[in-house]
């Protein structure tokens, strides 16, 4: 046989482009994703990733997690296993939403891919291509990566210092009938430290939209990555625990455990879960079983509790000694959030600058990066000024390194 | 606060069906798992699933790769990380796809959940709404869920004893074009021990889908998740040798290795890769850190190659002890494929046998499973008397007991 063994070869040419599905025009690559890369020259500080502090990871309760399940139940944890999750596990996640006053039965849990898949999933069931989604501006970039994914368009409300502004969505709400004749496919929100803007939503407001969602007939998808994550102040209910019947709740390990589990979980209705479980096995059939086990191992043992409480101190400290360095190093004419938890500040800056050409001219100079805000914006209309930062994977001198790089910057940007 | 906590509380309703998509309304649950459901009664002997033998597991080496890769780069295994997947995982698999020829590079291999992920962005990539895919009768029915929730359609062509009939592909190409107006997707074949067949294309079909594919320029979608569990002869060139700019090549390590890690991963052109890597960021950022940390650690040592070469021998036994079973047990006017390798073989029954009946009233009453012939048919235009029986997964003289209960069931089907 004579073979032309190269995979990019290109006589005869096949015009993939020409292959493609109309979603696939509209799938971009993650901003961030395509930043990192950029940043993984050494010598770059970045606040730009959404990455947790590598050196809290409990790898040692990993490693005896992974022997004791392989040990004890290797056949069971290597083994393909059920679409919904690992029993034990849902167990122990419906009753940890329980503190939160969420009435979750393990029948209301899915494991997921990380809490990613779980916007995939979404996607893939409730959005029609044109579809409009309500959500902040700005919102959480996956979550627009994922629904572009289907085709969706989105109408948003604007985010104060509070978060997304309930006020405005009766308005937005009524722009989605009048541009596409139909109800969104749902409110998207994220209450507690907001990605990117690291606002909080009050109580007040989680009110007036569980009664906004029914009043409209609304599901809301309330994405609650950081929630276990707060520095300060009390917890403040879930719209969930307002809106079971109507809400879809998503948690996630990556902040509290590891991120490399790809272990995140969905909370719903369970006249909804069967189409979360179709959807899902036509996408991996089911979420890893070993770190499933794993992650139910650390879990039982108690071991997260004392871990976050850990995490709530370490990043608490990184959060204040950013925001310190702003104060310090910063221009006067910049404002930013203090978020009460989570990973990220959004910072503003004077209108002379935007952030996309100032990152790419003088920031990554200066050897520092960041988020520009306008990536956060699903329709590409602000964040022009705005930037997000995270404090969660920078030791705290480099912190300091790193915002006081960023104030040289901005000056300089200023002067010029 | 006053809160009615129950989830799935009926008053304010949300009528949840009324908030699909469209293709929601395509997504069925795949027949073989809600089975699976089904068969966990101890006492029945199950051929219905697809499992490989949890006896034959590498539970050590596991738990030895899991110690050391959190020892020696828990930072990194436990982290974020690319959504192509892991540098030295990716080589190792270039490096190992050369061994059938083809010309990988690690910029060709995406890492996946699973082959199963690999079919679902296969869906979001290629497929639009109403488009139809190109498969064989039987076909596997992972991909049929996969792609009907991208709202496929599908044209067939029938199988023989040697796999997929592609004398018949240019005719179903035209009927492709005839009821849609343009092409197909993409071609799917199971060259190697089909499931659910248990067929083996042989090297001149496989050169005359190749030129095939040139001629009407298609791509073809390779899948291959039991090439390395060939029983007897020679290993044949994969189509992707042949066509390597027009095949996407999927392969896993659920058969070799373990499933419960869920990793497969894709091989393509270069210049198709940013599709896959574009969608899935959006689908779940990237394939778990630590499972690819720990496939890579047991991969590098070399330990896959006796691995499988024992595998090989336990289930060729398996397999051998089914078929000579049938022989024994069963009645003469059933026949049965005679699989080279895989995990499966397909069964043909009496006309008088409809094996979706057959299995509620007869099988499961002499407590044995099997999945009936109709699911393997994307338009559910035939295997009303076929059926699929693993011989992977059950020790031998469980499978002999198990074909022995079948026959015993036959028998009296046939006579009633």
């Amino acid at each position: 046989m004579e073979l032309n063994l190269d995979l990019n070869r290109d006589i005869p040419i096949l015009d993939w482009e020409s292959y493609l599905a109309e979603r696939t025009e509209r799938m971009k690559s993650s901003a961030i994703r395509e930043l990192l890369k950029l940043t993984q020259n050494p010598d770059i500080i970045s606040f730009a990733g959404g990455l947790p502090a590598p050196e809290f990871f409990p790898m040692r309760e990993v490693e005896e997690a992974c022997c004791y399940v392989t040990e004890k139940a290797g056949k069971e944890a290597l083994q393909y296993s059920a679409t919904e999750g690992y029993g034990p596990l849902k167990e122990y996640l419906a009753n940890a939403m329980h503190k939160y006053g969420v009435p979750a039965e393990p029948e209301n849990v899915l494991l997921t891919n990380g809490s990613q898949q779980a916007l995939d999933l979404l996607g893939k069931i409730f959005i029609d291509p044109d579809q409009f989604v309500l959500t902040g501006r700005p919102t959480y970039l996956g979550a627009i990566q994922a629904w572009k994914a289907y085709q969706a368009r989105f109408h948003t409300v604007n985010l104060d210092e509070h978060g997304m502004i309930v006020d405005e969505l009766k308005h937005a709400y009524d722009k989605v009938i009048e541009d596409s004749g139909r109800p969104p496919a749902f409110i998207y929100v994220l209450p507690n430290f907001h990605n990117p803007a690291g606002t909080t939503l009050p109580l007040e407001r989680r009110k007036q939209l569980a009664e906004l969602a029914t009043e409209l007939d609304l599901p809301v998808v309330e994405d609650d990555p950081y929630g276990e994550l707060r520095y300060e102040g009390e917890d403040i209910p879930p719209i969930c625990t307002m809106i079971p019947e109507r809400t879809i709740y998503l948690g996630t390990f990556s902040k509290t455990l590891t991120p490399g589990l790809r272990l995140g979980w969905i909370v719903c209705p369970e006249k909804l879960m069967t189409r979360f479980v179709q959807a899902k096995q036509g996408c991996d059939l089911h979420t890893g079983t070993l770190v499933q086990y794993v992650a139910n191992d650390i879990c039982q043992r108690g071991f997260l509790k004392p871990h976050v409480k850990r995490l709530r101190k370490e990043y608490r400290e990184r959060r204040d000694t950013m925001l310190d360095a702003m104060e310090e190093f910063w221009p006067d004419d910049c404002s930013w959030t203090r978020p009460l938890g989570g990973l990220f500040l959004w910072a503003q800056v004077p209108e002379g600058i935007d952030t996309q050409d100032f990152l790419k001219h003088r920031a990554l100079k200066e050897n520092v990066a960041y988020v520009p805000g306008i990536h956060f914006y699903p329709n590409q209309d602000g964040g022009n000024h705005a930037m997000r930062l995270n404090f969660s994977y920078s030791p705290p001198d480099t912190i300091v390194e790193g915002i006081r790089r960023l104030g040289v910057a901005l000056k300089k940007g200023l002067q010029a």
